[in-house]
């Protein structure tokens, strides 16, 4: 048994800590053996972005903890995570690794619980990479589209598909261990209350945008006001690509979680020439990156097949 | 001609200054004459709510100055304002009395002009009441039902229609001229990143809740945390009223626009119940005031019969 959670990419802008979309660029996948035993929990990795997984960043092992507890159930746990999507750039790879182990473990302990709960599960443990529990990235990785969270406690989201290309620019750099934790450092602290206002519309256009499949509007509500300027800053060639995948066409344009990759909206007849447009803004500045068109993904799945990546 | 235009409720609790509902407990109707002048603007005021206009929240004569000057027309005009909104507490009045003569001055006057386009100029009207533009009451009033406004410049604003009753306490107490500076002036200044978060997620089931007529979502996001409970320390019986009103089976419950009215959020088979709670509250407090169960409004519109009220 093999379950599979695709990268996601959070906030999208206004939608800080409670929007994501999860995306078919890049996936993990997950087998699990269970053995009689006293609760002793193994993981490997191998794949493309199996490397230097640092321990604290190893939020299968964690996933795993938290499940065997709610199961009351006593075995030993064998992981093997095949990395295929890369580590700290922003695409919620730790997040999709729990994401798959949870719901795979789930399964295989014959727990019934439901996709929020697994979600809530899957965000705490994602804390041993991110230093605090986040859920916007577990819960697209989880359910697959795009998603947003609309209460915390408990734990509850709601999910759209909408018909569009994300355009995904990941420059090759090397991010420090603590990335998100640096990150949430230059992140203000306080709000005036006319950013909320502005925030609250935002949110709300970006809402009308997701019922009524309205890229403009998705987009406009993708310039956030708040977070983005303060993070923007350390994001390379941030402003260059916005100018030309702008200019491109794109609708709207964000960081991608904590960055450094960065993300655009296009619709089908765009997305070409925004991809070009970014890879241009990259070369431009002298940075190594890829860019991906991408859309979004399917709900993290189980299946019983023995195929080959 | 005349126009009519209903009271509304702005904020409904996180949406603070973007959402706001038409009800139909009260409305202003206005009657205007043109005659070949040089704008001269003359108001006369009647009706329950007319004695004691005083100058500065005479938003009538403001809106109609300022469609003169976008018309390029010399009239002058004299406008009748029957006022059926009690004035100064939380309802709107200024509001829908100047959505009336932005309406059917428009017409009078033959200017095409779209309703976003009035609701901007109402307004900045209101602005002579409330002491700086406020757009939620106005668009409310303007397009009828349920409002939100998810852009300010320019202004553009979603309309719902949700199947639901409004329970609105309107105290018997006296406000003071400059009521919404003040309550503008006891909200916070600044917002912890935390609690920006928080409305985020809350908008969103706000407007989940729009889209799927959820009162229960709705009313979850009528429990704001950032303005409400800064301001409601003033509202008379507040807690006492929240309590009740919820043990009586309201899904939400606020303060209606800066107050010192009440709003709660019902169905159609609790609305009594809830009204009786409310009523309750007050009585239990020492507090005289008027308890109204009202529906969404229609929108403001112009009429050529000649009904009384």
């Amino acid at each position: 048994m093999k379950a599979r959670a695709y990268c996601s990419s959070a906030n999208l802008g206004t939608g800080f800590d409670i929007a994501a979309v999860a995306l078919d660029a890049f996936y993990d996948e997950v087998e699990i053996n269970l053995s009689e035993g006293k609760g002793d929990i193994k993981t490997e990795f191998s794949g493309p972005y199996s490397e230097n997984i640092p321990e604290s960043e190893n939020t299968a092992s964690l996933a795993a903890k938290l499940l065997l507890m709610l199961s009351n159930k006593s075995y030993d746990v064998e992981i093997k995570v095949w990395k295929g999507i890369p580590l700290g750039l922003g695409l919620g790879s730790s997040g999709a690794t729990a994401v798959a182990v949870a719901k795979l473990l789930s399964k295989a302990l014959g727990l019934k619980i439901d996709e929020m709960r697994l979600a809530s599960i899957a965000g705490i443990a994602e804390r041993a990479a991110a230093g605090s529990a986040h859920y916007d990235n577990v819960t697209a990785s989880l359910l697959g589209g795009l998603v947003v969270i609309y209460s915390f406690e408990p734990l509850r989201a709601m999910q759209f598909e909408p018909k569009a290309n994300f355009v995904l620019g990941i420059p090759d750099v090397k991010t420090p261990a603590q990335k998100t934790a640096i990150m949430r450092a230059i992140t203000p602290k306080n709000i005036t209350l006319d950013s909320l206002v502005q925030s609250l519309a935002k949110m709300a256009a970006f809402m009308i945008g997701l019922y009524s499949n309205s890229l403009e509007l998705i987009g406009m509500a993708m310039e956030d006001k708040v977070v983005e300027p303060a993070r923007a800053v350390v994001i390379p060639a941030y402003d260059r690509i916005k100018k030309f995948v702008k200019e491109a066409g794109a609708y709207g344009f964000t960081i991608s979680g904590a960055g450094p990759s960065v993300i655009a909206l296009a619709d089908e007849k765009q997305a070409n020439s925004v991809a070009k447009a970014m890879k241009e803004a990259y070369d431009y500045e002298g940075i190594n990156a890829k860019v991906i068109i991408s859309r979004p993904a399917k709900a993290c799945s189980v299946d019983y097949s023995d195929k080959d990546h």
